[in-house]
């Protein structure tokens, strides 16, 4: 059995956000509009995407930590130590940020998207639609 | 700049569905409940999680094709010929698979969730608490 795989980056952000300190935590919290470069392999998968659809955008938070398990929630000592399967940091065993986003605008090379919270050159690994939140 | 990540399987699926043929397209459209196992290295990171918690599960698609970059939706040629970052396909690039599940039952191995449409044996490669839908 495998225990592991290698995933392809497909594409890239272009973000103002250049420095940990600048991002919000959550993209709803104050996050600017980014643009998603795909890279030219995986550009067909864009086929039909228009401006206002709403779609799950998920990277690889490639300066995440990858040894951590557990974390005091915000960063907030206070909090009590939880672990990470049960909060959003970027440090996990698989660094994989997941980011619902309206699209602003699209052409045939990437998309114009907000909010988003990562920084500039975070690669991207997948997108999907988003479906309406059921739970 | 690399152009590929590893990534690692911290669990994997209990389920009754065996054949791609029973599984529902989405979660909500009958899915049954499954245990999620997490391998020992892994669960630490799973303090904190209670019955109740509503948590959005990362798995890896294994029977998926990552050639195909664009689907008829629904696998119904009435619909148009759409690119798969626009749809739910489980075929596309990278084969992750996002399912919005509710905790049933949890311990320190795993955790009993439901609805699931994957089938027996799909890996897990992250979990992550769900926030409220705001798009």
């Amino acid at each position: 059995m495998k225990d592991s795989v290698d995933i392809t980056f497909i594409g890239n952000i272009k973000s103002e956000l250049t420095d940990m300190a600048q991002c919000p935590m959550q993209g709803y919290e104050g996050a600017p509009a980014a643009r998603v470069e795909i890279y030219p392999p995986f550009r067909a998968a864009l086929k039909g995407v228009k401006p206002g659809a709403r779609l799950t955008l998920l990277t690889w938070l490639d300066r995440g930590d990858r040894s951590v398990l557990q974390v005091h929630p915000r960063n907030n000592p206070d909090n009590p130590l939880t672990g990470v399967f049960l909060t959003r940091s970027p440090n996990r065993p698989n660094l994989i940020g997941l980011h619902e986003v309206s699209v602003l605008e699209s052409d045939e090379t990437g998309l114009r998207v907000e909010p988003l919270e990562t920084l500039n050159h975070t690669p991207v690994i997948d997108i999907k639609l988003s479906l309406p939140s059921r739970v």
